[in-house]
Formats: structure tokens, sequence, C-alpha cells
């Protein structure tokens, strides 16, 4: 999460002007506030309030076409473009790479706006500032400020400059986190959230990691109960802060590759310093750190973000209540409850929300894990809001969020882009299915056995050219699942939700009964376990609709017995040794598992593209004459 | 790896008196040393050295039967029994569970050896023991010490206790990094060396966490540059390390278990500190921590465990040497070859050793990843040395090589058992094969296909049946491999080599050429990627003996023709659902692969259990009479 860092990893070399914002200034307002002042959400006052902020771009007319950037933990409003001259590259803005004339966050189509945080140190009104009632600076008596408090400075800037509704809010990491508070404090001024590397809450172990953070800081004697002076403070404890703190950016095997065991040559450490490179790096940036940073901004801005919880702050359901109605006979079942509590808070927290959201995971991000950024996802596919969902595949851990730029970038510009979007034909085309085909006669049946206007999953979406037919044609919503990016990515393009997952991995964690109809074309004989995916499938949707190659078709029955080899045809094209069938299977075999299993046919349709299939299914020889099949299935009544 | 925290929760009510060491007591030793004194791998000089060290058992007349048990980070020589009383259950031995008669660490049976490690503070010379040329403690002046170093000092009591070899050395974290050192550094004095949790040398991010904990003690400005008084010193310092390590022994997902967001209740923490429980669960650790254990010692050890590099103690080839061999055009291919110095060095350092060796890494282990206790098994496989690898399934993190006590016992017993070992005849029984069937006959084919004498890798070798007949009837030597954590167990109790891993993973790790013959036994047709694992089984081993079952048996072709449902037979017999045949392929279709694929069919044996097979097979109807086939096959020479 080191911003100079990561605008140094991406170079400056090929640097195009044409899509830069230019030379650029952070502009300071005061807010107009009330004469009380700012009311902090912990009840406490500021009289008056500065915000650092810069925006690119023009407000339209409408005041509707702005997109809010919100900041990590130590950033500040200096998003894009150069401060003082073009030549000035240190001054690059942190996030230019996105944001500019052309770019993904365009500033010809939309004014951006950025400001640096309440409680920091980077202009914006913090402990640093000048205490007006005292003529000297808060330090260690400004009040206690959360995240939504951050959010509301936000607020009151947007006002002054405007901005009737957000076209978008877009942040990461602790960014993320403002992003996610503003789509529940502000439900009807967000039209798009985008959540990157945060979740709903820091996990234990990040709690730990930012305690121990605070704790280096207040022990360092230099703190002095925050009363230090201005220019000096606690800066060993603050530097080591931020070395513990930088550990959790990196991941062990992004630090394998770029320290290992290596020395520094012609080094002579102190004693109990070691000549380890990684040493050298870590000491470089708590320095850095300390140079730019305020050890009180550090103590106000970490314990916002750690007291930041929207199942805690928005969630409805009284804890006592609850616990009393549950069985509390041991501490396994109290600890259960409170788990499942947490969740219901959280569903009733984001139950405010109106607005798309698109949530970004970094696969080797262990501060921020995807688990806890599904967590979001999972409870508004449980309301059914439209919610996407990607893991991007990265070696950089957390500071994923700042050097997966061009995923991200494919990712966002799919996302913010218009359904007519931007994607050009040749990326639109769609990935082969398992078997092969996919005929548009397949996704007309499909497409009939849904009901207009119901809910749908679409497992192995591709492009999600089946669930856009569903949409435009039937008027139905519902998500894509897949687990390529391009095809999450041609999805988003069309205006879909979609969620990047594993077929398998991904059902067992979506909540029971979200969608009226699942769809699984091509792909149960694909799976490792098929009873487990129809288990699924039938646990998540009301119905599901399945599609699959008929292993005992003619064709099939003649080959293996005259040439002796596993057969191939049009519906199973594979050589045994690369099929992605894994399970192959008759229509007769599927009929005998669904009667034993207590799943009941709703309605069935044998397919062929023969002749002889044709005639044969015509004559009642099914099994022979399919094949394929496309299956409506349901639980039992009285089974389950 | 806080051992008191281990011992209370396995609990002592069920305490079983007859099993245990009983009341013990700490002892002290002075080593003789000549007038010099000890010398320490940094070069300098300590005049004399004590060591606090327990034993229990009785010590063989020939001096063989010793286990030594070395202690991890901050543990002493107190392993088993109590100090005082029974009823003093808080001074129960460290790993208690593991050492007294009858347990696995057989009192009965073994002399068993614990001593506190040098540069400590637990009794042995350390910092806080009185330099006798000034007559007050060491403290900063101690000298700089080694794994090296304490190895010798274990050494020099071991001669003094009369131990003339040990039939092992044991040893978990820290301790698994002495029980290699051990290995290495007197080869002819180890019979088995255990690793548990441990690696040749830490990792980036390992080294990271232990130079933020000696940042945060010489950070405090008590510790005075190490000169302290006695009973005073940097608390806060000292405290923040230690909770910065114990982050680092639990799992994230234990943490989320054990505290989640939980808050205290009826608690008013002070500014800058939070409500919640894993802030006061770590503030308590620190507390303990400080009270038991010396800064300053913490500062020695903790750099004898970062500077621990095996490869960098005992590899040969000289690096300026080998990377002026090597193509250093640009930074990227400087990089890889260091890496393959690293891996060459360890080699060089591991081909000294002559004990067999039993690894044993944690699964949610970070701090010692299974990777980098790999690193061990890896180069003793290309060496061709005794080596066995488990990975215990554990949510402890590090901590895990505490808690997983049942594991942990059955893997070492059946480890330190003689071949003709404990197991009872119930626990020995053979897994399923993937295809329902193992004939003895299959076995004896396989037999009769390797060379004596050769070395061998079995995939799926279950409880080692066949390495066991292969070891014992044609004197070849090798390991299985198995990812069932008992038929590993029971190839370990029949004193054979084994590797725990899933096939198709463990062997992408695998050396080139380790192996004269790799056996897949009834395992191709039920992996994800055939082609990926013939390509591997012969990149492992010069030849490959496979079995599989033939789709095209008459059986199979008739079920499929007549009755339109996925076939069943004896060598086939799973539902099409729950098959983990999930590339079943014929005979025909295996022989076209080789062809097409530059891979010698060797021989072939083509087997059928039912009189019309025989009678095809011998008419030379093979592919329609074959149930299975056993094929010795070889990459083709012009081929690779």
């Amino acid at each position: 999460m080191d911003i100079a860092d990561a605008t140094w990893v991406k170079g400056t070399s090929t640097y195009d002007i044409s899509r830069s914002v230019g030379v650029v200034e952070t502009r300071v307002s005061k807010l107009s506030l009330p004469s009380e002042g700012f009311k902090t959400e912990s009840g406490e006052f500021l009289p008056e309030v500065e915000v650092c902020y810069e925006t690119y771009g023009t407000l339209a007319l409408d005041g509707r076409n702005a997109i809010l950037i919100t900041t990590p933990l130590t950033a500040n409003a200096h998003v894009a473009g150069f401060h003082g001259s073009f030549e000035n590259r240190g001054s690059k803005g942190w996030w230019d790479d996105m944001v500019g004339p052309g770019k993904t966050v365009d500033t010809n189509r939309w004014f951006v706006v950025c400001a640096s945080m309440l409680g920091g140190c980077s202009g914006t009104t913090g402990p640093i500032s000048l205490n007006p009632s005292t003529g000297v600076a808060w330090g260690y008596d400004f009040p206690d400020v959360t995240i939504g408090d951050m959010v509301e400075v936000q607020r009151l800037l947007l006002d002054q400059l405007g901005v009737v509704s957000l076209f978008a809010v877009i942040g990461g990491s602790m960014g993320g986190m403002q992003a996610l508070e503003w789509s529940l404090r502000h439900p009807c001024r967000v039209e798009r959230c985008v959540c990157v590397a945060a979740a709903p809450s820091l996990s234990a172990q990040a709690l730990a990691f930012d305690i121990l953070g605070r704790n280096a800081i207040l022990n360092d004697k230099e703190w002095a109960q925050g009363k230090y002076l201005p220019g000096v403070g606690p800066a060993e404890g603050l530097s080591l802060a931020r070395k513990i703190a930088h550990i959790t950016y990196l991941s062990a095997e992004g630090m394998a590759g770029k320290f290992g065991r290596r020395q520094r040559e012609n080094d002579d450490p102190e004693r109990f310093h070691t000549a380890f490179e990684v040493e050298k790096y870590l000491d470089h940036q708590g320095t850095k750190f300390v140079q730019r940073f305020d050890a009180n901004a550090y103590l106000f801005i970490t314990q916002a973000m750690d007291g930041f919880d929207l199942a805690g702050s928005y969630g409805q359901t009284d804890e006592l209540d609850y616990l009393t109605m549950a069985d509390l006979a041991d501490e396994s079942s109290r600890s259960s409850a409170k788990q499942a509590l947490a969740k219901i808070r959280l569903q009733e927290a984001f139950a405010r929300s109106q607005c798309q959201f698109l949530v970004v995971a970094l696969s080797s991000d262990w501060l921020f894990p995807a688990s806890e950024s599904w967590r979001v996802a999972e409870v508004l596919v449980q309301l059914g809001k439209s919610v996407s969902f990607c893991e991007l595949s990265s070696p950089h851990g957390h500071d994923g969020f700042l050097l997966e730029v061009d995923q991200l970038d494919r990712v966002l510009s799919a996302f913010l882009s218009t359904p007519e979007g931007t994607l050009s034909p040749s990326q639109r085309r769609e990935p082969p299915s398992p078997s092969g085909i996919e005929t548009s006669q397949d996704k007309a049946i499909i497409a009939s056995m849904i009901r207009p206007g119901s809910r749908v999953l679409d497992i192995g979406c591709g492009e999600g050219a089946l669930l856009d037919h569903l949409v435009h044609t039937r008027g139905c919503t519902g998500e894509g699942l897949d687990i390529d990016l391009s095809a999450v990515i041609g999805t988003l393009a069309r205006g879909l939700s979609v969620l990047q997952g594993d077929a398998v991995q991904a059902l067992s964690r979506l909540p029971d009964g979200a969608w009226d109809h699942v769809v699984l074309n091509q792909t149960l004989q694909a799976v490792e376990r098929p009873p487990e995916v129809l288990r699924e499938i039938l646990r998540v949707g009301r119905e599901a609709i399945v599609s699959f190659p008929n292993f005992a078709v003619w064709k099939c029955r003649l080959e293996i017995l005259l040439s002796g080899r596993m057969p191939k045809t049009r519906d199973l094209p594979f050589e045994w040794y690369e099929t992605p069938n894994l399970h192959p299977f008759t229509l007769k075999d599927f009929r005998t598992y669904c009667g034993e299993n207590g799943i009941e046919i709703l309605e069935i349709h044998e397919l062929s593209d023969s002749w002889l299939g044709k005639l044969l299914v015509g004559l009642g020889f099914r099994n022979l004459g399919a094949d394929r099949a496309i299956v409506r299935i349901a639980r039992k009544k009285y089974a389950s």
C-alpha cells in the first residue's frame, strides 16, 4: 500500500500526456457547518473542518456525472496528474493509470473528485490541524473519528461542489470501506459502488496487526501521551508500526521473490540488526513513512478502520434479544449464534443499499482475503441486489490493488461502461462450452423453460449471452457465474451481474433459495462430484435446468462396440485423456438417479442432430436417439 | 508456541500416572571444556558453559538407546513429568503427552534427554549468566551464538552422559532446526531425525517478523543498549516482540474462531487501546512472556534462528564461481541462478547426512509453511536418502506442532517403531484402490517387471504392501506416495519411507530421474489430467509401470449397447456419479496415445478374470477380452 512505490513500479517512461489530466492542484475548502460545528459519531464537535481535495473533468449541469474516489489508509487527494509540472514525475497522482481523459475513469465523461480523509494528516482537518479554541494543534485532543465521519465530510464537500448524485464511488483497501459506507449511508445518492480489496469489517488477524502497530507508537517515550511538538514525535514507534503493516501488504510469495535471504553487500549492520536485504527495505519504508506521516493521525485513522463494522452500524437485530432466543447451552452454540447474528445484521445493513456493486478481491491478499470481501457479495446476492464479484489473480498480496492495474482496469472499465459497451467484437467471442456445442436451439429451449420475470443464476455463463437474452426478452434478473476473467468482463460489459468463481466451490458459498432458476448448461458431466452439484443447485435455486450429452446415443454405443475406443461425437468431441467430461452418463442414468434421489423431472427435451436420432426419439427410443437432453428439475415436495 | 497454553488446552483431568515419568528434576552440568573455553562459530570464547537438562529412562550399556529432544524458541529442558509433585499441575512438562513409559517416546525403551538452549534464559549459559571474568551478567557482551553452537553444547553434554549415538533427535519449530543441524554436523551419531514445523532456513516473511520483534526491543529506552539491570529491562519492547511473534504462531482461521471481533464486556480501555478480546489476549501473552523471559536472550536466540541456513553452512559450491559460470545478463537470470545455487548447496549439505528423516509440516502453518519443510524432503529424495514427509491437517497454525498431539503421536509412533511394528492387524487393512481391485496376481506381475535392487516410487501406495514386497523380496529401495494419513502411517510402520501428498501436485515437486521405476497402479484413469501425469512419471522415473481397467472389455461394450446405462464391472464397479475414474479409456486408446506421444511400451500384460475374456485374449482379441492391463513404459529414446 505504498503509493510512491506503486507508481514507481509502473514507471513513467512511456507516459502518454494526451491521456493525462495534466498539471493539477490540490484545493482546500472550508465546509459550511452549523454553528455548533461538525458532530462526530462519537458525539464530539469539530468547530471547523477544512477539506483538501482535487477534481478533474467537468460537472454536468444536472450534477449527476460525478465519480468519487475514496482513499486508502495513508494516501491523499492527489489521484491523477502532476503537481507543479509534468517533469515533476515524483508527484504523479497515486492512481494516475486509471484516471484521465480516455482512461477507465474517463475525465472527459465524468467529474472526478477525491478528498484527503478526516483525521489524517494530508490537509483535511486532523490532529495536526490547529484547534481554533486553543490556537495549537489538536494532537491527542482531536476527537475519535469513524469511517462514517470521513464519508460525512466527503458528502458535505460534494454538496458544496454541486454534486447531486454519484455515478460511482470507487475505493480500494480502507477506501473500499468508505465506498461501502457511502452505499449504506446515502443509498439514494450512489448509483455504483466499487469496493476493491476491502471488507465490511476487519478480521481478528488484521485487527491484531493494527493493535500492535498502535502499541509500537504508544510504547515510544517520544509519543508523550500524544502531546509531542510538531516536527518531533515518536519516530521509532511510527516507523515500527508502518513496518508491521507493510508486511501485511505484501505476500509471502512476493517477499520470497523480492528479497529471499539476500544480504546487502558491503554492509556492517549494528548489533542485533541483520544484513538481510529485507531489513534494509523495511527500515527504508519506515523512515520514508515517518517523513510524510503524523503518529497521532496514524492512531486516529487505524482506530477508525478497526472500528468499522457495517453489521454493527446498520444492523438492527438486537444482540441481547437474538441471543436470548437462541439456545445458549454452551460456549460453542453461543459462538455460532453470534456468527449467525453477524450475518443477519450484515444483511439488514445492506438491505438499505440501492446501487450496483462491484466487489473485487486479490488472490494473494491475506490482509483482506477474498473470503472477507465475499461476505459483501454473499449478503447482496441473498438480498437479490445487483452485485458482481471478481477475484483477480495476483502475487502481490494486498498491494495488488495498486499494482494489478491492467486487470483492475479491464474489470472496472467493463463495469462502468454502458451495456452497449466498449468491448470490440473480437473480445466478445464466447469461450467454447465443455461439450463444444451450444446451439441457439438449446438456448431457445432453456429460455422457454424459464418464467418471465424470474431470477436466474447461469452457471458457467461465459460472456453472458444466455443471461442477456433472458434479461432482454423475458424480463429476468439474475447473475452469471464463471471462473474465467474474460468471461466475467464480457458479462459485466453487457451490464449484467456476474460472480467469479469455480462452479462447485462458489455454489457452496451461495445462499439458500436465492434464485428461481439455476441453469447448468453442459456442465454436470464435467464436475468432479455431480451429486454434490445437483444438491447445491437445488439448494440455491427452487428449480434447475440441466443440459448434458447422452452417452447412450446410438453413435456412442456403436463406436465403443465396433472400434473398441472411447467414443467421440459432436456432443462429446474430446479425446479420452483431455475431455473435461469427467462423468459422462446416459439419459437413462440421469432418470434413474433423479428417481432414487428425490428429484422430480418437470420437463425434458431430448435433442438429436441426426435424422436417425430424431426418428429414434420420435419412435420412443429416446435413450438411443438423443444426442443430448435439457431437463428442468426440482426437489420432490415430500423429499428434502 | 506458548508451551503453557498448549498444556492447558489438553487438560490434565484424566491424567494417567502410570504412563508418566513422574516427579523429575532439572539438573545442571558444567561442561568439560579445553582451557580456552567453548569457541562459538562467531570465533569468540565462553570460558565456561553450564547446561540445564532433564533425562528420563535408562541409558543402555552400549550408549545407543538415547533420544534427544531439542527445544523450540522459548521452551526449556522440562519436557515431561512434574516438578515438585504430581499435584503441581502447572509444572507439567511441555511435551508430556509424547514422553513417558509406554508413550510414543517410550522412556521404558529409550533414554530421553532434553537440554535448555545456549544463549537463552532457562538455565543453560546465556546473557543472564555471570561472566566469570567480570562477575556480572554477560548481557550485551554475550557472544553471538548459532544453532550450530547450541547443537555443540548438546553434543558435549551427551558425551558427558555417555551417549554414543542417538536413536533419534526430535524437534519442532526452532527445535526442528537443531534436529536438522544434528543430522549434518554429526551424521554418524544420528540414526533418525524428526523435524516438525521447521525448515532449512527462514523465509523472507518469517525473517521480517523476527526483525520487527527485535526492533521493538531495541526501540525501548529501557533496553539501554542491552545494559539494563537484572529484573528490569525493556518490558514493553519485549512484550511487543512476543505479541508480533504470537500472531505468526496462530492461523487467521484460528483467530477468527477464537476471537473474531468479540469485545470484552465491562471494559473501558485506555485511549488508542481497543475493547476487542484479541487485544486483551495479546496483552496477556506479552505480559506473561516478560515475566519468564529475558530481552537480551530473546535477541540472541532469534538472531541465531534468523542466521540458520543449512545451504549456507554446509553447501560447498562457491557463489562467485557459480554465478560467473551462469549467464547473468539481467537481474532475473541472476536471481534464478541464485535460486538454483541455493538448491545445489542444500543438496550438498544433506549429502553428508546418514540417518532416516521424518519431516512433518502443518497445513495451516504460515510461519513455516509446508512448502518450506518440503525443501528438506525434496533434496533428500533427490539424493536417494531415506525420507518421509507428512502434512498434518490442522487449523491451529504453527502452534499445531504442540496442539496436534494425536496426529503427531500416530506418525511419530509409526516412524520410531521397528518394521515389525506396533500397529494392530485391524489398523493395517489396505484402503480400497480406485478400481476396487488389486489382486495378488497383479502385484506379482508388477513385481516381476521391476529389476532387483532398483529404486521405486509407488504412487498411491496405500499402507505400503507392494513396496514392502519389493523391498523384502527384490532388494529394492524407494518411497511410497499417498494422500491419506492412515496409509502414510501404515507405510511408516513397515519401516518404509513415504511422502504424503496428492499424486498430481506432489509429482510436480519431485526431482527429475530420481527413481528407476514409478508404479501407478489403477490410478491413471482417476486423475484429472492423464497426459500430465504420464509426462511427470516419465520425468521422475526412468520407467513407469501403469495398470488400468479396460473400458472396451466385452462386458462394458455389451452393457452400454444393451442397457443404455454406464457400465459397471468388477474393475469399474462404481456408479457414474461417484466413480473416481474420471477418464476411463480402453487398451487401444492407451496404445494409440503412447504411439502418438513418444512413449514406448516395453512390456504389456492383458488380464481377464473370466474364461471368455481369457479366451478372447488368447485368440488375440485383447481389447475385447482384457478386463485390465499392466504396462511397462518408457520415453522413446529419440523422443523426449
